[in-house]
């Protein structure tokens, strides 16, 4: 039985313009292999109606879960909640739920729940709510996807009360073995390793040490640990 | 006139396994803004022919350019210039001036250019070579689509001497202010105030500060400085 699969949607234009870089991706991404969601794809796209739209509809029909982070705040290139109903022609308006959990925390806070910060709780219909410990304004699951904020704790925190919820798979368990050598050294007996162990996934990585020298980290993934540790002795052997 | 969009294509099962994190995205995405060439979109696929074949040419109808990092070595698992020729079915083999060139390479530094390292050499039919003055296997321009390494430093040269060969625009100009207060504070101003400059693009990121306090960053993006700088004093004005 093969594992749940995932694709990642990051809603971003200051990622796209440089000016940030995703850290929401990486820790999305070490979230899943531990618990058995194999992520296929990610996108980012920039903060416009028509990319989001597409990607939600493209990846939410290719993979079992998508995930995406940001855009669901109170200003007005918060579109993502708009763009998820879009996605899925359904109506969307504030939901009495999100709009009682939003009063209750400004409320606590004195703080005013005014029109910008009720729009965080316009909510697809159809949608379940996604727990937000950090801030309150909740992110939504709707069929299969999983609408997150992009600040990082707050993403943080929604993926974990999410995965508690979602169907899981076999974890990913890999190995590394570092190789003073270059790629092209190694590549012939590498393949040859590679086509030994057909139910393992080998990859190379080349890097470059500061002495000019390139090396490859070999690392090899799979999900039965006698597997694995019977495939790395036989790599130690053949580089040794 | 609107600048030349871009999209770009990380091929990297060890992106998606949360092993190692994407450098080169952040590093073009500053590039291209430099230059205003608009990365409008990136995808990051698995090591697995039919995502890759179904992406570029998914992005290359879709967009100006193409740049793609990843997978053009020696190793078993290197198959993305395969996978771009097959996208625009193109025939592919060992090319003579690509050849001549690895040959020069490794007849300098006493290695043997082998069956492994040859496989650098396949490069599409019709395809223009990249320069590589890092390691010399050079990457290549097969109609719009760059193919580049994955390695960070070889990646960076292959860009740069990339750059100066496309069809550039005007660069994105952005200014940033640092507003101490939460994004519902501000978000019924931050609105009008964009659609009083309905040329640039208003972003507002949030953040939240160590003492738990939220703020934001409100940056504002356009090609016209002496708009951008009127567009700065308005903002300092509305959040003085």
């Amino acid at each position: 039985m093969s594992n749940p699969s995932a694709a990642m949607l990051v809603i971003g234009d200051e990622i796209l313009s440089g000016r940030t870089r995703d850290a929401n991706m990486h820790y999305l991404a070490n979230e899943l292999t531990g618990v058995g969601i194999d992520l296929k794809e990610v996108r980012i796209v920039s903060d416009e109606r028509v990319a989001i739209v597409d990607a939600v509809r493209a990846l939410s029909s290719a993979y079992d879960n998508v995930f995406t982070s940001g855009g669901i705040g109170p200003t007005h290139d918060d579109i993502t909640a708009d763009c998820i109903a879009a996605a899925f022609d359904v109506p969307i308006d504030v939901r009495d739920d999100a709009r009682a959990l939003l009063q209750a925390h400004y409320d606590r806070s004195g703080q005013e729940l005014n029109a910008p910060r009720l729009r965080m709780a316009r909510i697809p219909d159809g949608a379940t709510l996604i727990d937000n410990p950090v801030s309150t304004a909740p992110g939504f699951t709707l069929r299969n996807v999983h609408v997150m904020a992009g600040v990082p704790k707050v993403f943080q925190a929604m993926v974990a009360s999410l995965l508690t919820k979602l169907t899981t798979g076999k974890p990913l368990l890999s190995r590394t073995l570092r190789i003073d050598r270059g790629e092209g050294d190694i590549a012939g007996p590498l393949g040859e390793f590679a086509d030994e162990f057909p139910d393992l996934s080998v990859g190379s990585y080349p890097f470059q040490q500061s002495t000019g020298q390139y090396g490859s980290n070999i690392v090899v993934r799979g999900q039965d640990t006698n597997q694995l540790d019977r495939a790395m002795i036989r790599l130690e052997t053949l580089f040794a």
